[in-house]
């Protein structure tokens, strides 16, 4: 249950900005209403009326938003706004079910523009940048969304779009790109792709990154940043919340992101959607009380993460998310995340960070197999070299995850490479998805 | 040579017109040659200073710019400014060569949007519009191009991008988008596709429809106009220029096109260069005196068009574009165009508008194959029958074109079908092109 004491802490929020949340989220439960959509009932049912917002308590039992919502409501049942006034759609990927539809109001574009550009400047982005744009345009937020904040910089923006990976190094090579917004697997896919066309792009005026889309481990971050010669800073969002920049990598701990709490309300709740206290992990909750188009009362984001600290309306700084309460697998009752295992096989230098889990089923036991590479052209073992190798992976993981895990080690480039976001698990057992994308 | 008597005739540009483009042209001469770039002293070459633009007839002597200066200034050399004021770079499609680079500044954006804003205006696209823009984004000037104008209008925008056929139909039923913007190839694609889906697109919502990037004629217009249910509006650019929206269908006559001229200088020239009088076929020229970035003087477009009206500075009416001088193919010693074998082909209702034209070397003799598709499911046709519409398909041919071609007659939905822009050429004599992207 919600315990008053997480809010009267000593890093709290003052009680100017309990009014400001009290009175941003009263106006866009309003606006939900007016705008006549099917969401109003939901809140409706729920007793929710103007009056009911006063404070944080009534806030924090606010009902839920959810993917299912959206999947209820398609495609534009959760707008509070007449289509009129929309000028932009965008959908958030459903790898299994319908998108989900989000719009965008002319204030919703500008508040996105600005959003993102707090983000790319507060890491040094310059009107004298030339930024190479590889997250994929069109229904996708990801090259739209980090357009805008360029553009509004002044900036050079060159839009690559996603896939053609032979085409995107020619472009970063001829026009000097200085930045690069891209996945982390994009990252690393051209520098693998750009050392077989013997472009070191360790060397090229790269500088500086932006990436997202996919949870990256800091160890990820770190092989990027030397594979690439660039600083990599992680951008953070989701097209449900608005799309990239709903908070960025703080420049001064690559462990923490800012959520730009003067745009979004912030909670964390367990699995049974209560809160829990700053510093505890759980489900990011976001509010986002602001836009026009498409206001969202505590969506459930999926994302795993605590709050780090609270600096009033500058920012809530929340720990980097490592994973997504979606990518739970429960193997032999245990619960894993693919990123716990990404995080270790960054720790093995001998080893490429490209890796796909394969869970079978044997019987009535779980069965797990990783398939790894060996690092590009670096080494040349011997087979017990190899073989112990995978022996101390096998221990790290059995240490780490609690669950035995099979090792195949493979010849680089083996594993299939992704242009867009990374296949890392193949859950063959019945009832299980059969792929999960990043 | 330049005949003075073409600016002197009764449709002529007046004095004050004259003005305006000798002021804007020698202010452009004068940015090209401050911005440093390698054009500039192909101009000095040729003897241009400030002073020697002091009429029309000085500018109707100035050099051409042609496809091979972007060749030999690869990437930035025709630029006018310093990179820092470029804000987007976008590139023309190399199918052979390097892709052409082209660069905005700010200014340029804003004067690009509010053409493109004109084009859609001028056809009575609204603020309560869904536009769906399958044109491909990225550094493809079509996505990204036609995007600034509708979202200029207050339409609202669902930036489909190209691809995905399968998701397209589902979007564009889903979001009841009333415009549709894409090339004439893919208008009809999605038409045979969606009937296949049971999706009956006339009846859909969809009642305007932005086409180009492609030469298409206006009996393909009076094709999708039926299979969509829709008014298609022919709009015209190239990205040399500035992108889409350099000029728009005239709304009260399909058959010609009106292109901006407070933006652009328009001369029609013959093969060897020459200014041709109003009225007389040629190549069309364009001179972007106000761009900033990337102005360009007389850029030979390889557009084949006549003059049809100007109108001072509200406009040049040329004649809706059917080839381009690049396609023409040189076979047994006759000229023709794939341009003329369609407008042929949308002649015969029997006949679907795919095709693919291929030419062999039979010892020193040019052989042409005309591969066709029959119309999707409309007719059950006897062998006799296709025997009669393949000899009065070739009659007409020869008549028109004065070659022979062979035909081959398809089952519908044989013949390679594209996501983007259409293949309708594959010249296998040796020193040809092996294909030809329209």
């Amino acid at each position: 249950m919600f315990d008053n004491s997480v809010i009267d802490g000593k890093e709290n929020l003052c009680q100017d900005l309990e009014e400001y949340y009290v009175n941003c989220i009263a106006n866009a439960l309003k606006r939900i209403r007016v705008g006549g959509s099917d969401y109003q009932s939901k809140l409706l049912d729920f007793g929710v009326s103007n009056h009911d917002v006063n404070s944080l308590r009534d806030i924090n039992s606010l009902p839920f938003t959810t993917k299912k919502d959206f999947q209820e409501n398609y495609p534009y049942g959760l707008f509070a706004v007449p289509l009129s006034e929309v000028v932009r759609l965008h959908s958030s990927s459903g790898t299994k079910n319908r998108p989900k539809i989000v719009g965008y109001t002319k204030n919703d574009i500008r508040n996105w523009e600005t959003l993102v550009l707090r983000c790319l400047m507060m890491h040094g982005l310059s009107k004298d940048d030339i930024v190479h744009n590889s997250f994929g345009y069109g229904m996708f937020t990801g090259g739209l969304g980090l357009q805008l904040g360029v553009e509004a910089s002044g900036a050079t923006l060159v839009p690559a779009s996603s896939g053609n990976t032979r085409k995107q190094i020619d472009l970063l090579r001829d026009l000097k790109a200085t930045v690069l917004l891209s996945t982390p697997s994009f990252a690393m896919h051209l520098s693998e792709q750009s050392e077989k066309l013997n472009f070191d792009i360790s060397r090229s005026p790269l500088r500086l990154g932006f990436m997202g889309a996919e949870p990256w481990p800091v160890n990820m971050k770190q092989q990027i940043e030397k594979a690439l010669g660039i600083k990599a800073v992680n951008i953070y969002g989701l097209s449900e919340i608005m799309g990239p920049g709903v908070g960025v990598e703080d420049p001064n701990d690559s462990d923490s992101i800012i959520l730009w709490s003067d745009h979004f309300y912030v909670e964390i709740v367990n699995e049974e959607g209560e809160l829990v206290p700053d510093g505890c992990y759980g489900e990011l909750v976001i509010t986002s009380f602001l836009k026009e188009a498409l206001p969202l009362i505590r969506y459930r984001t999926g994302d795993i993460t605590r709050i780090v600290k609270r600096k009033g309306l500058s920012g809530v700084w929340v720990e980097r998310i490592a994973s997504r309460s979606d990518d739970m697998l429960i193997v032999k009752g245990v619960n894993m995340f693919p990123s716990q295992v990404e995080t270790v096989l960054c720790d093995f230098p001998e080893l490429s960070p490209y890796y796909l889990l394969e869970i079978e089923k044997h019987g009535f036991s779980d069965h797990v197999i990783l398939n790894v590479e060996l690092s590009r052209g670096k080494y040349n073992f011997e087979r017990s070299q190899i073989y112990d190798i995978s022996e101390r992976l096998r221990k790290s993981l059995k240490d780490d995850l609690g669950v035995h895990i099979d090792i195949k080690i493979f010849n680089p480039g083996v594993l299939e490479r992704c242009e867009s976001k990374r296949k890392t698990v193949n859950d063959k057992r019945e009832n299980a998805d059969s792929s999960y994308i990043a």
